[in-house]
């Protein structure tokens, strides 16, 4: 049985069921751990049609445990997309209308390279030789994947969490490629407790002894155990205490009165345990330390001399910041801060603040305001690019 | 090395270095999982003497991690103890003057009776043969330990977090016992995103092969590992975000530059793993299992119809009540709708709501605001109960 799942995700990181661009030696990833990774490749997505002048594009960045599959089947859980409520024909982000592109980040497990993929050095997965992956990184990569397409600006970048932070980088590093962007409860920084809450994810991760030092793959095991406590304590922070209280309270599982063992009496321990245990069957374990590292070591400012004014200097990118007021993984104080920041770079912004209990998860539910904030900014951006508008 | 410090620990919780009451088959603990404990055993500490009249005594309740070692150096660690800071001759809690009592919780693992002591029925440890102890249970052994010592009303009962929680239980139970009573960071019940961090802790150790379903004593093994995975989510919740940053913000460990590796990078991230690999020396796996259990039971309403107020039904004891407004693992808001049901009630209450950073660990700190509310409530009690004043 693990055999079986260790055999399909590591076809999965080769073989995706999505479309592939490889690249070859002679278009190798500049990384910024310092080397070149070489060949590599990125699998994507794509929903609607890229229109005559290539200008309708929209760039989907997903967050740390996310992937292509945006709108349309998740082909491991058999699961809706993780933003099919937003995108589709006829939705808010309408691929009547817009070319949707989403591509699994460099790093991850769904066909793009990972630690998972197989290694040409070795003929066995990287695993741990893979280097250190960045937000920086995994743009350049999708730099590479839209030259590939032909598209010379994206009409919009978007994305939550990790993705919001690809988003920042895009309208940083490329602002000529980027019209309009669209990060949402993210920061241009990973704070100390956000590191510190991806420390025990990893520190869980290595301490299973199923993980051999990250060479489980070609051992045929899988460090399930610490992936789903990993997974458990990230969990956590994704909700807030508010709407905790709201689903769970100290409700009991199926039973009138507590066990009095350990067994996961209240309702929320078997909520977590079933988050945990589904995690592992859709995630490679080393992906999660590579995408953890990745968003530990995002600081933007950092970048540019410690003056994230300066990451923006001279942008005509225009944007809109949303956050969410229950969200204490990305509180509305780091989308502020960089709200200031493009003030000061006389950037076009604005900012909406949600109000919601539903916490950092905000981003990925059926949640109106979001919607109707998304859908007013890229009204507002169509008609200043001169795309046609419902 | 491991052998070693697992028969140390054995050894520690059948005989400590510290007076221990004994009570025999004719002096059951009567526990709230429906069985009885016995033989059992309480080890403490007390500081300064009993007077004359035995009405200067101070029970001090510990949390989840401490221990009896509240006013004097502790045999495990060799550090001071844990509340030296406010406990000693001349100090606010001034042993000059008061009979100080602080015992380990039944469930602990430095002396009193729990899943490391030997079950006499199998002459091996209780492992998780031991029932599952409440808060009620520590309290109930606590008034067994107060009637051996002769103590007919306590002049004050004190305890942050965990503590707090007995020493709500403590005025709960036997009001006519306590003559005043100091619940420090604590809430009437357990939250559900509290319970969801105890489960993440609770999963790493038994997801530790080492765990051997609770039997690692016996077999000369720790688990280490899931254990300080445990410590190092749970210590992310004693403190704040602002804590964090002031503290470690993405400052970097001993090096100018990210290696892009998994090593601690950041000092936050090197922070984190001392405190779990320090935690796994001096704390026993299986007692962190049984002593989160008993926070996650905790709801003192649910014991009284869930009405709160008929907790402190008729009470004559006086309250004062202490919270840390950056506290999110009991936030103020848990301590004021304690105060709300002792006014209810009829109570003498007043309630400190103290400005800091510090976050929950602020209890244990040198904290001027808090010395000084627990110095005046202590002052204006001793007055009342015909105490000599300083």
């Amino acid at each position: 049985m693990v055999a079986l799942r260790v055999n399909k995700s590591h076809s999965e990181a080769d073989q995706p069921s999505s479309p592939v661009v490889r690249f070859e030696a002679d278009q190798p990833l500049k990384l910024d751990a310092g080397t070149l990774l070489s060949p590599f490749q990125v699998a994507y997505q794509t929903y609607g049609d890229l229109n005559a002048d290539k200008s309708n594009a929209i760039l989907v960045c997903h967050a740390l445990t996310g992937d292509q599959h945006v709108a349309s089947p998740n082909p491991v859980t058999g699961k809706p997309g993780w933003w099919q409520v937003l995108i589709g024909p006829g939705k808010v982000i309408d691929t009547d209308r817009f070319f949707v592109i989403c591509a699994n980040v460099i790093g991850g497990c769904l066909g793009s390279t990972g630690p998972a993929s197989t290694d040409p050095a070795t003929g066995k997965p990287y695993a741990l030789n893979l280097p250190v992956i960045t937000i920086r990184d995994m743009v350049r990569a999708q730099l590479m994947l839209i030259d590939h397409l032909g598209i010379d600006q994206l009409f919009c970048v978007i994305g939550g969490s990790m993705g919001g932070m690809q988003v920042l980088e895009w309208a940083s590093s490329y602002p000529e490629r980027v019209f309009s962007a669209l990060p949402i409860a993210t920061g241009a920084r990973h704070s100390s407790q956000n590191i510190a809450f991806h420390e025990v994810g990893r520190q869980s991760v290595m301490a299973d002894p199923e993980w051999l030092g990250g060479d489980y793959l070609v051992a045929g095991r899988r460090p399930e155990k610490g992936l789903a406590v990993a997974r458990m304590a990230a969990h956590i922070t994704y909700l807030s205490e508010a709407a905790l209280h709201r689903k769970f309270g100290r409700n009991l599982q199926d039973r009138d009165r507590p066990t009095f063992g350990f067994d996961a009496d209240f309702q929320i321990e078997s909520y977590l345990r079933h988050q945990g245990m589904t995690f592992v069957d859709r995630f490679d374990a080393n992906s999660y330390l590579y995408l953890t590292r990745a968003m530990d070591y995002f600081d933007l400012a950092a970048d540019h001399g410690g003056r994230l004014v300066e990451a923006f200097a001279g942008t005509k990118t225009r944007f809109c910041l949303v956050s969410f007021t229950s969200d204490w993984l990305f509180p509305t104080e780091e989308s502020r801060s960089v709200v200031h920041a493009l003030n000061a770079a006389g950037a076009s912004v604005s900012f909406v603040e949600i109000e919601t209990d539903r916490g950092h998860d905000a981003f990925l539910l059926d949640e109106p305001e979001l919607f109707a904030a998304i859908d007013g900014f890229l009204r507002s951006a169509a008609r200043a690019k001169g795309l046609a508008v419902r």
